[in-house]
């Protein structure tokens, strides 16, 4: 038995970990530039993109085959990416000058923003110049790595048990190509639990599967993807403690993340269940959440249940109209064959669409594969968003 | 040789073929139900969605195995799809009364419009009673078939050759659930050309691919998806000249149905070459397509090639930054590593997307596999369309 409960300040939430943000002038005023400090050496493992244009940070990562570290500096409005041999050595200049003001031990680069631009490393040296190595402030790094989010993402625990105790928090960034195949984002995990080497990837991939790769906001996926989980190993750890903790953290900012999903009015949840196999139920869930005609509907609180239907029959699964079902939340307007979906149901319906976040069910009635992804609407200003972006 | 002229009045192009449309009430005002009719019975064959729901009228086509036709009846705003049995039986009753209006010999239909509710077998009773069997008004029939579509597409040639002549004629509606596993649309091909009973569906199966399948507007595939090619073969044949004309039909019904994608403001041809083989290529291609972000780059005319490279990389297909090269039309912004993207090349990139129709070109520098797709800019209209489809 163990208790999980919510603490201040994210991933400064553990000890010996330091983190701020300034601004370097990328963004006209905001924070740009940021850094994740540790007084102790921290074990490090990430998850990185599926994308075969890795940005140069992930690159750099790769290439050191980082394990250990004490230091990430992250910047946003440049995602360093497609920038070739050049982008990884502007990382080297940039992280040599910062050796000059800190003690840092395999420091790492991360990246997110325009593709395709070389970094201004002056303005980053001048943005370093600015640090406060000592402040402990997850918000203001949170904020430095927000591209078009709406508002900085961060959480933290305290867990505690039989084991002991351990904390563990979370910063994020994400509105926009965001992806089932890896969101397009960066998340930052820091935790003193003591977790043996061999388990840090693999519980990390696994509450990955079902936390940022089951979010969707319009389905590209980025050069930039990256998710790292590091750990001081100061404090108490027990697996299932820590496998429950990890997964309230991930699944926090994941939603963050789609609640934040650039000009999105409404957080859906498409509760998938009855595939023939859980790969079945995922790529149903998946589709759902990036049908631009589903999307569309979202946004017009318009329950138009045959766009589901037919996103369904087109995402290549198994499926039969006498054994399919969809609900929005508990009203059920199609059941196996039959529709229902008279005025009255039509009105609750679009009563439950009006709500900031809800559910969809829809039930294949074959199997027992299940899978939930998180998407939301398309509306008008995730066109004015990303049409205008550069501009 | 041959040589293959335009010439006016689409499917009624063709002797002894007839079409028309009238108003059933569906629409407001406008046509939403029409006919085509044949003198003789035609041969027919017919390429469908790959969408699982099929609609009750593929799934009539299909267990009646209909070879032979002389009458197909059309209608928009109701696609009865998701309907079951009772779809089916609606088809029966329809074309049962239709017969009692004139001789019919294995009479087809074809619906558009919204999934999930009963056809108003009333509405299109009495829009028979309204036909005038002997018209022949491509035009109106085109017009019948309209669901967002904001104009008619009919196309017609004339091909003459050493072998002797013969005429083909086609209609398509499209507008919206445009995805490049078949876009969401009806086509009505006619001809007289006397074609060998083996070649009908091969010939048009391979036309397909590089033409209703090689486009996109949402990335979403209905259940309603229908190609149709008939023959009176009363005319002479010769398979390359029928082969070309095929294609200039389709070719011009599936880019005007990409013209007039909903809310679409330009039209783009993504020529990509240099793939591993055709298939990596056409999925580059489709991806590129279907990205909201290359889609809403396209909108706001801004360059942004990063998001091209992204999408090119996260697409899952062989690719390497040194071998990639991105070029809008003539001014190259990526090549092979190289970031060519000054202001003068910016604002030259720039001008080109401020036309209606262009190309982009992505070369992967790899192999010989090349395939274009046709797709079009993702605009604040299409979310208007789409999120006040119903209401």
């Amino acid at each position: 038995m163990f208790r999980i409960t919510p603490i201040e300040n994210g991933i400064c939430a553990v000890e010996g970990i330091y983190a701020s943000g300034v601004n370097a002038g990328f963004k006209k005023d905001g924070f740009d530039l940021g850094f994740i400090r540790s007084d102790k050496e921290m074990d490090i493992v990430y998850l990185f993109t599926t994308n075969k244009f890795q940005a140069a940070p992930i690159k750099y990562v790769l290439l050191k085959n980082i394990k250990k570290t004490n230091f990430i500096l992250a910047n946003s409005k440049n995602a360093n990416a497609l920038t070739g041999e050049d982008g990884i050595k502007d990382i080297v200049e940039i992280l040599e000058f910062l050796s000059t003001k800190i003690h840092v031990k395999n420091p790492l680069m991360s990246s997110t923003g325009v593709i395709g631009v070389r970094l201004d490393k002056e303005k980053i040296k001048k943005g370093i110049e600015k640090f406060d190595f000592n402040e402990k402030n997850s918000n203001k790094f949170a904020k430095a790595i927000m591209t078009t989010d709406s508002f900085p993402k961060v959480v933290a625990f305290e867990v505690e048990g039989e084991f002991g105790k351990f904390r563990i928090g979370g910063v994020a960034k994400g509105a926009g190509m965001i992806n089932p195949a890896m969101a397009t984002m960066l998340c930052f995990i820091t935790t003193d639990a003591n977790i043996p080497e061999n388990e840090m990837k693999e519980i990390l991939s696994e509450i990955n599967e079902v936390t940022f790769n089951a979010i969707s906001v319009d389905g590209d996926t980025s050069t930039n993807d990256s998710v790292f989980l590091m750990t001081t190993r100061s404090a108490d750890y027990e697996k299932e403690a820590f496998r429950e903790a990890l997964k309230k953290v991930m699944q926090k900012l994941a939603l963050d993340i789609v609640r934040d999903g650039e000009g999105a009015t409404k957080a859906v949840a498409f509760v998938v269940s009855g595939a023939k196999d859980k790969n079945e139920a995922k790529i149903v869930a998946k589709n759902l959440t990036n049908s631009l005609l589903v999307k569309t509907a979202l946004f017009g609180e318009d329950p138009n249940w045959g766009r589901i239907a037919s996103t369904v029959g087109a995402s290549g699964v198994e499926c039969y109209e006498k054994r399919l079902k969809i609900a929005f939340e508990n009203v059920v307007v199609y059941d196996r064959g039959k529709i229902i979906f008279d005025r009255e149901t039509e009105r609750k319906a679009h009563e439950i669409m009006k709500r900031k976040e809800f559910k969809i069910y829809v039930d294949l009635g074959i199997g027992d594969g299940e899978f939930t992804a998180y998407g939301c609407d398309l509306s008008y200003d995730y066109v004015k968003i990303n049409a205008e972006y550069r501009t």
